[in-house]
């Protein structure tokens, strides 16, 4: 595995690979990976049919708000560097935040309106700064495939619809989420919960498994279904709701009954920790 | 020449002309062509040493506020099509504007200040519509070289600053101004003006030249050059001044006196038109 820190070396490597008539599957991650990252290598190599993967480290300042964890997010490069060789990753690329923003750097590319709702609400220049990095780093790496998490659902298709507004020449994935065994989410964030906010932070996996039994029994509407969901996480006491939504995949608009491709998505503050989960009804 | 409409179609053959080892230029604009585009054909040719160029004429609505001359602005494809071809362009790209914006498109490229200043202060979403749409030509055309006229120096500007913040794999170059005989500045707007106003419009081109021949005496001061350009301007009846900018080009903030990238920058009504002409300082 190479490690690549300078952009210019990044591209340099992806052009020649591609002049070997390589198929470039390209990862992005703030790194402290868990088993979530390294099923997105196994995703871009199996269902991206990519002979080269890539694998970026890089913690983005712009998508963490004035009062968020930026500075205290976990970071671990010799551990990641180990699991990312494990995973058969061909190169790392792990830039300085003053490589991805220089010092005069002031474009931003953003999906107007779907940024705004659920994660948005409490964060609103998140995505801004997500769509920012991502198109800097699909143009750096210049990929054939990238792989995201549906764990991050609202990410996924904000991401999306930028690839195709813009005609980004690449194909971007959708990879599974990866569970811990009670169901949880696996996240770089689960670290900062203590045992007892571990134990109820089963409770947003359980509330969408309630949500998919109702539904499997005809349930259709959705204040019934996040009724439900709602009363079953307020049972745990380091739980606060930050928003439980159900909404249309293509625009992120709420919709009254489930439809052909609708995500019920879910943010509880666990403690002081924000978790998120979700589902695609498909 | 081919003429391409599809955008798909357009993305092939830049494809097959990488594959073949071809130099690609590429000269974007909004058709009503005039030796001023077509001089930046030539220009991507010998300054770019492109072997193929492609032009994309393509009246882009995100640039016009509310108020302008969209339905208006001229038009005329099939003389367009002719001086593309006579000019020795080897692809024409025509898109259709359903096509450039999808029905759910909503991703907005934006240069945060360098569009709200100047031509951005009557015209405040021109800067974002410019930056959008040749975002999604760079990824389109996937051109080695793009080429813009310093005419709409600001333009060009940003979009060099949005090249360089997004990595976009492509050079962008400036190509000198065009002008008439009696110096003005060509324009596909300079069909709007009439027998009075076309005399009247050589003022944006005089004025610039009162300032620099007062620079090659040793004025520094911008107010004093300013002063100059605006005494002059006002001498013609049918001229109105939109702004007189003396910038610096790295971010196009005011300077108080000319150092080593300035640009002279002015708009100015002529009857109803808006004419804009520049000089850089370098």
């Amino acid at each position: 595995m190479i490690i690549l820190q300078r952009t210019e070396d990044m591209t340099q490597w992806s052009r020649e690979q591609r002049a070997r008539g390589k198929r470039i599957g390209f990862v992005p991650t703030m790194g402290f990976l868990h088993p979530g990252h390294l099923s997105l290598v196994e995703f871009a190599k199996i269902q991206g049919r990519c002979s080269q993967t890539v694998m970026s480290i890089f913690v983005n300042p712009t998508q963490f708000g004035p009062n968020e964890d930026f500075e205290k997010y976990p970071r671990d490069f010799e551990r990641d560097r180990k699991l990312a060789e494990q995973a058969g990753i061909d190169a790392l690329f792990y830039p300085a935040a003053d490589d991805m923003y220089e010092k005069f750097a002031r474009t931003f590319v953003e999906v107007e309106g779907m940024g705004k709702v659920m994660c948005g609400v409490t964060r609103p220049t998140h995505f801004r700064g997500v769509t920012t990095v991502v198109n800097k780093l699909l143009n750096i790496v210049e990929p054939h495939v990238a792989v995201f998490g549906q764990k991050d659902a609202q990410q996924f298709l904000i991401i999306k619809r930028m690839v195709q507004d813009l005609f980004m020449p690449v194909e971007v994935l959708m990879a599974p989420i990866v569970r811990e065994n009670d169901g949880l989410a696996m996240s770089s964030r689960n670290v900062y919960l203590n045992p007892n906010e571990r134990k109820d932070a089963v409770c947003l996996s359980q509330a969408l498994n309630i949500a998919q039994a109702m539904i499997a029994h005809g349930e259709t509407h959705s204040t019934r279904l996040t009724d439900a969901m709602r009363m079953h996480i307020e049972k745990h006491a380091s739980a606060r709701i930050d928003y439980i939504a159900i909404v249309d995949t293509e625009n992120l608009l709420p919709i009254l009954q489930i439809q052909k491709s609708s995500l019920i998505a879910l943010a509880v503050y666990i403690g002081k920790t924000r978790l998120i989960d979700n589902i695609i009804i498909s």
